[in-house]
């Protein structure tokens, strides 16, 4: 390779990359009905029916810091997170495997609160833990789960579904898990400083709790069924929510409106915001791990959702030409960003 | 923790951490036919089938070392090492997911090298890439891969099958990949000592070969199907014969007697065993990574797969307190030992 073109991983975007290594492959079997380019694929089972499939790694140092994450609240994360991608195609999840790779600084105590919090989750989200692997690693701790879900095929909601008109809407509130970050962090810092000052935590409960410990919204997935709403495009907002947003316009060929006083912020958010000096605006687009659901609905079922205190409609979506914006609160429209997270 | 017990990783083997961790699981869903145990998980599809799901990590450092591991032959072998768990249950792969965790000291090049090989393997093996997860990692390069497949549920074979005066079938030889690391390790120690000498390769071509781009069996389901054979236990051999011959016998509650002068071993792999003055019947036994099948058939069988190149019969089941012996060439019998891979 020495005499060839170096790429360096941080010249291309996560999306750019994952398109440039899987683009050259070709789908065998009819079973395969979609692949690459959604939260989750999905597998042929029967008439009615689909399996659906994703998942997701969680590595030391890149995705958590046991520093000041409980091990068994990483387990239960680790679940939740996987959880959420099958939430994200209006499926429910059924099983999971769970990968684990540990270097010997961990006990096997530590591995237990570590499954603790896994069962937890589990029996929650009525999972089952059918398979895994458990390994070595050379440094620390890596976590890969993989979960399959069920979901008839006509209730199956895809990224690339939203139609002009069509409502934008957001589960819960957003931000928080990215401030929750934030207090973490700095508590960690005075610790590193001075490690007789105990942390200061008082207050921020609830956007600690949605870093560390977040919910998928199975609750959502089967409030729309009992609502009979099948949403016409569906993400879960783990990158935040203008990353999101822009995944569902891109699948869909659409554009959008978002409306930044429409955005659930809860007031938790925006005093620990203050307490930072940042914007919460920017935080509810930008920060992640919130692990909400966005998505898009017919205008006729509006009067469904329009006093429910788990929905906010945030935006309407429009034709692909008409771009991707926010609009602030003096009116403007500001084109819309998405930062994402950078992995490399 | 700290003030806690502390239990140290190798003070338990792979299988007693394994189920210490997952006892405590419950199965929550009817669909999940079958949980942690066996080589596969298996979960209702239809009436007639069922899909199988399985997840192995390979970890840098752990179980490759790129200095002499090409990463596109990588990606060839973390693909078949999750076949061969498929094959395992009797079953044909049909899509996989891979989770691939990189340090920026890899180029976007050496990633594509790796997904060659992932390539390369889907489109031999007839199976889809059909979702993954790219991320970063703080130091090497880990690949989890999960695989699933699929089988008529009276066809699944597992663990627990064996049946008494059943013969015990392994496909191919044993031992060769073993040795093929071995001439590697040797190799590479030579060039860490000088590196201008050439590594020395020369006639270890095939069990380098068995090293670096293992084969799953998925030929010996076909054959086992077209020979009209259902096995009534079925494992892969990634651990060493021994190991896998315990397995199938401590899952059937069955002892069993194998012979060493049966154990199927190529010409290449005893003439590298006497370079490095090592027993090749126990390379045969304890090396790892062969991913052969190892199976047992009733004795009605025997015809149709007597005179098949591909598989040898290397011993039968006894009742299970008889134990589980291995007789030697002068008819001595001796207590099996599993060796396998200690990986902590």
């Amino acid at each position: 390779m020495d005499e060839q073109k170096r790429t360096e991983l941080d010249q291309l975007g996560e999306f750019e990359l994952i398109n440039r290594l899987t683009n050259k492959f070709k789908t065998q079997n009819n079973s395969s009905l979609y692949g690459v380019g959604d939260d989750a694929a999905v597998i042929n089972s029967n008439d009615k029916e689909a399996i659906l499939a994703s998942t997701d790694a969680l590595i030391e140092g890149v995705h958590f810091d046991l520093t000041y994450v409980p091990l068994s609240f990483l387990g239960y994360k680790a679940i939740s997170v996987n959880v959420s991608d099958i939430c994200a195609m209006n499926a429910k999840p059924e099983q999971v495997l769970v990968s684990v790779a540990v270097s010997n600084r961990f006990s096997v105590e530590a591995l237990e609160e570590l499954y603790n919090g896994i069962a937890e989750a589990c029996e929650f989200y009525k999972v089952d833990l059918v398979g895994g692997d458990t390994t070595s690693s050379t440094s620390g701790l890596i976590i890969n789960v993989t979960v399959l879900g069920k979901a008839n095929k006509n209730k199956i909601t895809y990224r690339s579904g939203a139609k002009e008109y069509d409502l934008i809407v957001a589960s819960g509130d957003l931000g928080s898990a990215y401030m929750g970050l934030q207090v973490l962090e700095r508590e960690k810092m005075v610790f590193d400083e001075n490690p007789s000052i105990q942390p200061d935590l008082d207050g921020n409960d609830y956007i600690i709790q949605r870093q560390l410990k977040p919910q998928a919204r199975l609750d959502i997935v089967k409030q729309l069924e009992e609502l009979e709403i099948l949403p016409s495009s569906m993400i879960d907002i783990s990158d935040g929510l203008a990353s999101e947003v822009m995944h569902i316009c891109k699948s869909s060929k659409k554009g959008c409106v978002l409306y930044m006083e429409k955005l659930p912020i809860d007031t938790k958010t925006v005093s620990a915001a203050l307490d930072f000096n940042l914007d919460h605006n920017t935080c509810a687009l930008n920060g992640g791990e919130d692990y909400e659901l966005l998505f898009t609905i017919s205008q006729k079922d509006f009067d469904k959702i329009k006093k429910h205190p788990n929905f906010s409609v945030i935006g309407h979506v429009t034709s692909e030409n008409e771009g991707m914006y926010l609009v602030d609160k003096n009116d403007s429209a500001i084109a819309l960003k998405a930062q994402g997270w950078k992995h490399f």
